[in-house]
């Protein structure tokens, strides 16, 4: 297995934890995104929608999305499982995974995109106002997910899953590189946060710099 | 089985129609979010992000998210198979059901939180700056559809997934709500949306009122 990885970006760290939890070997390939190699002609081939992570399986073929490339490694290689042992567990973790997903990340995202980063590349119109927005969100979620905190030891319940990796993902990636870091008072957040951090596959060998 | 709805909205419809599909019998409880039902502290205890659609068991146990919830029936129902029967296919359907998601979804949202029926509301903060971006954004990314669709019957691949249900609820809602109908010239597109738009699960039972 191939993965094709840029080691700054939040979602190809996904995967690497992902993988680190499964205990599995494979090839790093990192694609240059600042030099825009995710969107030359030779990598649109394998993601048309020019995005890391990519998996490149054995057989040649590949997968794109970092849930999805999950999903297949949780198929082929079941323990530890992260997803679900039976029907209602896969529903809850889905359920918990995609909050963290739809509420959190998109909010982040508006701040990533309209920030100072972002703003010397010169390729998005830049929108102040929406911003200030989604900075206030963000804010907003992580006291929301503080007092969840004070009653779930994991982001879906008694175990690490992959609702755990998004999240880890989103907040590592918006504390280190939009300038959006918890309040120190939210001592639930941070209490998650130094549980998920000190496992193997989250520690320095996938965390962002700093 | 109950399933809390609201019938104009996109995301409790993707879950009726994947009932229709597992041929399944259910109660259809109508939350009002016109008069903020969804937001009710009871309606909070089943679903605490305040959202639709949501899933009661017959055990009394909640779920909510929609492809959350089709996951748990696709675990419970397997047949007819929506979300893939090996790993390569089940991470390939969940690729292409997170494409969707991912680059079409946000973009509709955007202009639907800032168009005109959501100012009347008066709850979100309006910024135009963002409909003029994401609207072009939406119209552009049916052109790319258009393309794929010259080669490919449905959204991930020979067979009707989830991701066609994904899609078509995107469509529906974009065309019927945010005034965003796509273009007549993108026949492949209207190619696609008549052949899953025939199928009994998608028709004027679950399809948005023109």
């Amino acid at each position: 297995m191939k993965l094709y990885d840029y080691s700054a970006a939040p979602n190809p760290r996904k995967v690497r934890i992902f993988l680190a939890e499964k205990g599995l070997d494979y090839d790093l390939v990192q694609v240059d995104m600042a030099k825009g190699e995710h969107k030359s002609p030779e990598f649109l081939k394998k993601n048309p929608s020019g995005k890391v992570p990519v998996l490149e399986l054995d057989d040649g073929r590949f997968l794109s999305e970092s849930i999805a490339i999950c999903r297949y490694l949780e198929a082929v290689y079941p323990e530890p499982n992260l997803f679900g042992k039976d029907a209602y567990e896969l529903g809850h973790i889905e359920m918990r995974n995609r909050v963290m997903e739809t509420e959190l990340w998109p909010q982040i995202g508006v701040s990533w995109v309209n920030g100072p980063i972002v703003a010397k590349m010169g390729i998005y119109k830049q929108i102040p106002e929406a911003k200030e927005v989604s900075d206030v969100n963000v804010n907003n979620y992580y006291e929301r997910l503080d007092k969840e905190f004070a009653h779930s030891e994991y982001v879906a319940g008694v175990r690490f899953t992959i609702a755990d990796i998004t999240l880890i993902t989103a907040i590592d990636f918006a504390r280190t590189s939009v300038g959006l870091k918890p309040d120190e008072s939210l001592t639930n957040l941070w209490r998650w946060h130094a549980l998920v951090s000190s496992r193997d596959s989250v520690d320095e060998i996938t965390a962002p710099k700093k």
